[in-house]
């Protein structure tokens, strides 16, 4: 079963929204094993979704068409399913009294144009709305089908969960091909794609000719680079099994050849990392920020229960709120000393076991004949101390976003190695 | 010109990542009044991304490919266009030596698969990469041509904007097509998207009918609405002049119905208003955040120039550093009297000119049998205080973010009333 989705709506072309209902559909059919290998958007315009749609059918063998099912004139999906399909239109009286009838509870007028919702290309089935009034459509076309729901998230859901997952998952079994797919992903930071690559390159070749697993990489921007592990099974069971083996291989690989540089996993972040090292150690923390600004603790923030480990921050942005309340020694304040004597001043201003802190030139312009990207990071454990340097590519913004990240870090391998977890 | 959008990625069709590339193109090339009917999703293989491609060149007259460019094994977006263009890849020795450089300069060796990246189909033109590694390529198919940018956002962004739309709009000239497209973007906070709608409701009617000009509304998450005016004219000129007449009747219909809700334009954020207000009035500032945890110093720092009014800030997320630090009185620190407190502790710490600061129950539970989405802010400009108290709706993310905004705007509101810009 090869299944592809169109989403309708001239706003998905420009930009307008963002498509999650595609993106949700295809988790969907990824974790029951369904294949689907292409995604369309088309606006709102006959001849177009005629079109996508043929295209899809071309390639596949089921299409799930969302959007365009609603009541107004631009709602044109119906009419072009009927085109596709080659019948005309015909009014179904059954969902036409259930629209008026609704319109009559609700004490309100209905607009003529609600009863076009009525309308069903002959040959169709009829998905019957229980959250909105547009109901959706089954629509056969020899041995393969046009699933057609409407764009609105909630209601797509449903009738996917009640009507379409059902009907997909025995067709997939009338032609024996039901599998399961289970995905893990490896969440790292620190090193290139290409040197990831390299690193589990006998895993990757190993694997090409897999119908089983596969291996891919994903850049997320400053977050690292995220390995992914993808295992098609029998059942549930064999595929998780499947995983576990791959990603013993590859985590051994990586942590052999590039060292300690997987801090999480799936939607894990690092703060997510850094909290957790942190609580198992009963250890708090606080931070002092010059170029990063603020960043550091907002992502720290952002973690659920961080009352019990973050004790909060300085954002030591101007020259003399370092010397003055960091105390921080006059000299030069980029510098791996300065770096050093901000962790040690928050953390004793702020009563906290752990200090972090960052420091350097953002730009646009040079600071103190130091060039743009110039960062030092400084992190103090208990009588450990450690000081980071970095020369950092790229804008202001990027530069911010990759010391934060770095600083986390540089405490995440800090924690590890100079305290143990308490028992 | 008819531009498909073809993104490449399994990611994409599994639903691990949402297409924000496609979004941003899509809206790129609506606001230079490029058409743009299809976009479609295709996953790392070989033959089905040469069947997409070969789809979208049949129904369009240009393709901008996104993805697929690294250095790895999953990276084949290359060998698909040179199927598809029917050439050969041939290495271009000017990228390969740059690649080589960039590993050098960053004292790391590189990985010999980076070399992968410097292969271009014969025929095609290069887009010289200024951010990543990954070069981007113009691919001349007879009148048609199919651009292939990175999938990484501000690498793909960048490209966009040097290379791809110059020479989209020279094609659109070239076929006679040429309108010129002005737009302007309105920055709103503070306001519903259907307030908006009814304060504006007979510009929106007047224009239905207009060919020339045209009115949206945006809704950019926590970033408030945008009101976006498009005028398309004979020319540049002509196109402006439509724009300024529209958006002057536009901005006395919402400020007249809505006040001061408009702060900025096009690409403007709420942190860049009020750095012009504070630079106008020659005034530095202090913030003292609790909830939002930096997220407001972060945003601030985040201006070029920063250092010229931004003194710094204290993250007091630990009770005991609001008393001992902020020297906020002992009681409710979830409360208008703290919020002020805080804002006058942190100006006076900090020894900046105007203070503001946060205070609130971002979640996941209640805090002192406050609930969640309590939150209040204060702001002291000389002898003009103001505290706001919010009850805000969401999970913690979004309470923090509304807050550092709606901080931010109560900043630029009351600067704008208590002090006079320096002459």
């Amino acid at each position: 079963m090869r299944v592809e989705i169109v989403a309708v709506g001239t706003e998905l072309l420009l930009g307008q929204i963002a498509d999650t209902n595609s993106q949700w559909l295809g988790e969907q059919l990824a974790a029951h094993g369904i294949d689907s290998y292409f995604h369309q958007h088309v606006g709102d315009n006959h001849e177009r979704i005629v079109l996508a749609l043929r295209t899809a059918l071309a390639r596949g063998d089921a299409v799930i068409v969302t959007g365009g099912l609603g009541p107004t004139q631009d709602d044109i999906t119906r009419e072009a399913l009927a085109e596709v399909m080659n019948v005309p239109l015909e009014r179904d009286e059954e969902i036409a009294g259930a629209i008026r009838t609704m319109f009559e509870a609700r004490g309100r007028t209905m607009p003529a144009n609600n009863l076009r919702q009525a309308d069903v290309p002959r040959g169709a089935l009829v998905i019957a709305a229980r959250r909105g009034t547009a109901p959706g459509l089954v629509c056969p076309l020899g041995h393969k089908v046009v699933y057609a729901v409407p764009g609105v998230t909630h209601e797509m859901r449903e009738m996917f969960e009640r009507a379409i997952r059902p009907d997909l998952e025995q067709r997939a079994s009338r032609e024996g091909q039901r599998t399961a797919i289970v995905s893990r992903v490896l969440r790292t930071w620190g090193a290139s794609e290409s040197a990831l690559a390299e690193a589990v390159a006998e895993r990757f070749d190993a694997l090409r000719a897999s119908e089983r697993v596969t291996l891919a990489f994903l850049a997320s921007g400053i977050e690292g680079i995220k390995v992914r592990l993808t295992a098609r099974g029998d059942d549930a069971e064999h595929a998780r099994q499947l995983l576990r083996v791959e990603e013993s291989l590859v985590r051994a690989l990586i942590t052999e050849r590039l060292g300690n540089i997987i801090f999480g996993v799936d939607e894990q972040t690092m703060e997510d990392a850094v909290a957790e090292r942190l609580s198992e150690r009963g250890l708090t923390l606080a931070v002092a920020e010059s170029l990063t600004g603020g960043l550091i603790a907002s992502r720290l923030v952002a973690v659920p229960g961080a009352s019990a480990w973050f004790r909060g921050g300085v954002v030591s942005y101007a020259s003399e709120v370092k010397f003055d309340l960091l105390h921080v020694p006059e000299g030069p304040v980029v510098s791996a000393a300065a770096a050093d004597a901000m962790a040690r001043g928050v953390r004793d201003l702020l009563g906290a076991d752990v200090g972090l802190a960052t420091t350097g030139v953002a730009g646009p312009d040079p600071q103190d004949d130091l060039p743009v990207g110039t960062v030092f990071l400084g992190v103090v454990v208990g009588d450990h101390a450690r000081q980071v340097a970095l020369q950092l590519p790229g804008d202001r913004p990027r530069i911010r976003a990759y010391s934060a990240i770095s600083a986390l870090d540089a405490l995440r391998r800090t924690l590890e190695v100079s305290a143990p977890p308490r028992a």
